[in-house]
């Protein structure tokens, strides 16, 4: 189960972002690529703002695509999408049967999420789907010196460690990642922004 | 006007495609790439089906974009976009000050067209604007020898040439057009499709 793996070069990878949240709905953007190189397809669909179906939802997405037979891992930001909807990475793992990565920008504020997961009248279980995604590791990229944060499930850190690498090669980010985030923004605001 | 010009490896394009004709208001999505290799942002905008604001939402959206002092050219996937909202390139040359290359998968059916715009009271119109674009020039590339045709406006022939090969490099579409699509499939339907 968190077994390292042969990774080509080429590997599909299907990395997910959401958009902004500006309505009951959020949209969430996954992009298909190979390796760093070449995109070969966008997927997109919608969860509930602060819902807890994110999980169904992506896998949903991923088990209807025609990308679905290809793909070899699958890369999130973060576990919370559209507000607290928080993705259980070991259910996404168990029900698609791909391995999941978490790649992060900074260590969780894990203080901060609790305070605010003690408005939800479910907090407690959002907290233990939060907690299950398990150890949080460094992870410095040739890229510029700038540490990531991983998390995952279905493969071991090794391979998930030579993933993040080898997709990461315009900025700290992987590939799948920072073009899903350009374009959930630039569908939404007109123009992506931010982070990538 | 129609001069050639040094191109760098990483010159930056906009690619822009439209989506499918499912309502009043159509999307149209534009992607900045650096030569063919790395999607640097993402624009969104709406024209009109059938209306005749395709040129100036394209003008609006270019001139607002944060990238407009780096691009260095325009590629239009045919000059009909939102069904039959026609670009004028040498206006949108004009007032971007951005030469304009036009691909096309196949040779225009001008008997066709001419004959669906009898359907419009200014379809003289439209014609005149089509017309406009100039001569189609067929070019073959290296990548699977079918060829594709090309319009232009501010760029000489082998400049658009040099540009459309740099940029082919996954089919015989430029990147920027192939990528601008599938974002354009894949956010109306869920998952991209088709001829990229």
């Amino acid at each position: 189960m968190n077994s390292d793996f042969h990774i080509k070069p080429e590997i599909r990878v299907l990395g997910i972002d959401d958009s902004a949240l500006l309505n009951e709905k959020v949209m969430i953007v996954g992009t298909v690529f190979r390796g760093a190189d070449w995109m070969d397809g966008v997927l997109r669909s919608e969860i509930t703002r602060d819902g807890l179906d994110a999980t169904e939802v992506i896998v949903t997405m991923i088990k209807n695509s025609r990308h679905y037979d290809q793909l070899r891992v699958i890369m999130l930001d973060g576990v919370t999408y559209g507000g607290f909807n928080v993705v259980d990475i070991e259910e996404l793992y168990r029900k698609t049967e791909l391995p999941v990565i978490v790649v992060m920008r900074a260590y969780p504020d894990f203080e901060k999420i609790r305070s605010a997961l003690r408005h939800f009248s479910d907090g407690e279980l959002r907290w233990e789907m939060i907690k299950k995604a398990g150890k949080i590791e460094k992870l410095v990229t040739e890229k510029n010196g700038t540490p990531i944060y991983i998390q995952k499930a279905g493969i071991g850190i090794k391979s998930a460690e030579k993933i993040v690498r080898l997709t990461s090669i315009r900025s700290n980010i992987p590939e799948p990642l920072r073009v899903a985030h350009l374009i959930a923004t630039g569908i939404i605001f007109g123009e992506s922004r931010g982070k990538a």
